[in-house]
């Protein structure tokens, strides 16, 4: 008869019930693989539990309250004492990750979050274990399933983004209050939480960059079909300079681009690495039944035996001057040296023209370029100085183009 | 100051010297993640070294010689000793995988074996952690880089197989015999490896059905075309009424599946689960550096203490009565009733066309069907029928549909 590994179980929403029921389903296969049989044994729900009792009383604590507080305090309590943690709670770890890391190693029991970055895909297990003694160079990652809906939608159907975000609620794929999927922030803590692992420095939320999708149109993503390009949140966490660089962006993709291709409520990581070249994975973004297995994943690692060493990591050197490639729109009148004075602006900042693109409108021209890599503060500095040009008739609309083209 | 890890290398071919160049370069980031600095200690190949002494005088073994023999006694030997063994050797593991597994099993000492399938994809990694304690339901792979290279040229630039084949022999994709490879047997190798891992079943690879590309045209390409069907080398392993399947067949794909998009010699490997949906994974197949660091990560899973759990597998029941959807290429004359007949003869055997295109010729027509899911016996038959009617010019040219087709 094998052993029973009693758990805790913080939360009862869609991921905690689907979780709950996955225990039931698969427990006789997993104490047939482990020796150890997983049951409920405990639940905290607002209005039910007592976490001290249930803290007592469990083997393996598993958080799916969501939010910082009583989250924090309740996983660094299970720490202190010894007691494995499961948790999904990208907002926690993306704050608090540090001072929580510590605390596991410091009992030595293990914290396992597979489940609070990118859905089902394993990018956590595979940059700790699979890349640990690589060196990582770049994470490229599109970490949130509801824009990479509303973009995908944007972009089949050419739907407005109110219609997308509209049909998207109507479906489940955001909430009522979509802020913090459509805002990038739900994307940042992910990015913070990779970067973390990846480069072994501590990223906080605050430390990241971020841009949501609120303010992209329909437009913008049938005027860069000319260019063959695909429009995505992207997250990017680079080395840059021995610093790192941690941010979220919409971008525009080449169809090569192994991002490219990841359509709907799909998510999908790229590592690259100079021994590895790079490894996509791809799969279902969050989802009920989804995360719950993720969470499933760290469990049996936990009765495993699969170690997590977090050693302290110093604080990220962020470098904030970068260089990005540029997709730049403008609205012009339709008169002669308007496309010379334009570059000539570009060129006094030494920024690069790669290709681009005249239409004649009604009345007027719309000019589309695409830029070369190039410091942002200095292409900033030159939209700046075009917007104020007697000739242009709108803001200048400027995405950033994630430049790679990935050859195989 | 941290304890030494003394490796011993068994091979130093190009895996084996980008391995060892791996080590000396990564020898501080894993002795500060572990606590245990890698070396190469002890160096056996054709010309020097004595494996006793090496293994003696180890704490890890890494067998990179390649075949059976002697390389299956020099694992059986660590492996008896209680010394942890990395191998990238998949002839080795799909043919003595489970006496191997069960000698691990019984000394304590682990087995890892990331690189012998996949490239840089951990595939063995997530199957055996991520998903340990899911249910996978199918494993597809595209898991030999040399063929899928050889299919994409043939795609892209319509070359003929030979100049395809030509091709990757210059450029070091293909050996001078490329046998095992274009072949399918290097594939049936590692599909048999992951087989065994997903669903916890002996499977050897004298129970993989294979086919490999030999006999493709430029034409069955480019017909294909026209029903929108991209070419692969394509590993399945699946369940079936309660037993397993595990085969390797060229097959057409619809571009939206996962594995449709993977060109060159990259490597993918989508894994299916009712609580996951699916995972892919995709990356380089094998290069010399590539498959070092695959090697090295196992390297890092060792020295951390990650346990590898197989527990002992009972026979895999080889379900060989299965369904596929098939291409089915006519050269016919061009009379009335040629249609009818042939369908007619698909319809004795309850084979349902799903779609159909005719094109006249210059002395007769070419009749290109797709054929829903159907049971392979039946449809076998009916083509050995309908190659036997009078109006048909040429032997029917027959190869396998991936039928799924997923939404996101």
């Amino acid at each position: 008869m094998s052993d029973v590994c009693k758990i805790g179980l913080l939360g009862r929403g869609t991921v905690g019930g689907a979780f709950a029921g996955l225990v039931a389903e698969r427990a006789d296969a997993i104490a047939a693989l482990t020796g150890k049989r997983p049951e409920i044994a405990g639940l905290l729900t607002r209005s039910e539990g007592d976490f001290q009792q249930i803290l007592a009383e469990s083997d393996v604590i598993v958080e799916l309250i969501g939010g910082i507080e009583p989250a924090r305090e309740y996983v660094a309590a299970a720490l202190a004492a010894g007691k494995p943690v499961i948790t999904a709670n990208k907002a926690l770890l993306s704050t608090h990750g540090e001072e929580l890391y510590a605390s596991a190693n410091g009992s030595g029991a293990q914290l396992m979050f597979e489940a609070a970055v990118a859905g089902v895909i394993p990018a956590i297990r595979v940059i700790e274990e699979s890349l640990a003694g690589a060196h990582v160079e770049r994470v490229h990652g599109i970490v949130n399933g509801t824009t990479n809906y509303i973009l995908t939608e944007m972009a089949r159907n050419g739907l407005s983004y109110d219609d997308a975000l509209r049909q998207a609620q109507d479906l489940g794929y955001a909430e009522a209050d979509p802020t913090a999927d459509v805002g990038g922030g739900d994307a940042a803590a992910k990015m913070a939480i990779l970067a973390r692992l990846a480069f072994g420095v501590s990223v906080t939320l605050e430390q990241v960059a971020y841009e949501g999708i609120e303010s992209l149109t329909a437009d913008d993503i049938s005027y860069a079909k000319e260019f063959d390009l695909v429009l995505k949140l992207v997250g990017t966490a680079e080395r840059i300079n021995g610093g790192v660089s941690v941010r979220v962006f919409p971008a525009f993709l080449y169809p090569s681009h192994p991002l490219a291709s990841v359509h709907g409520s799909f998510n999908a990581v790229t590592v690259e690495s100079p021994a590895i070249t790079e490894i996509t994975m791809s799969g279902p973004g969050a989802g009920g039944i989804q995360t719950a297995s993720a969470v499933l994943g760290d469990l049996v690692s936990i009765l495993s035996g699969v170690p997590r060493n977090r050693p302290p990591a110093a604080p990220a050197d962020i470098v904030t001057d970068i260089e990005s490639a540029f997709y730049l729109h403008l609205e012009v009148e339709d008169r002669p040296g308007v496309l010379a004075e334009v570059a000539a602006k570009l060129g006094d900042y030494g920024v690069s023209v790669r290709s681009f693109n005249q239409q004649e409108l009604g009345e007027g021209a719309r000019l589309v370029m695409v830029m070369h890599r190039t410091p942002e503060k200095g292409f900033f500095a030159a939209v700046g100085e075009i917007a104020g040009l007697p000739f242009i008739k709108a803001e200048p609309r400027v995405i950033r183009v994630i430049e790679e083209e990935f050859t195989d």
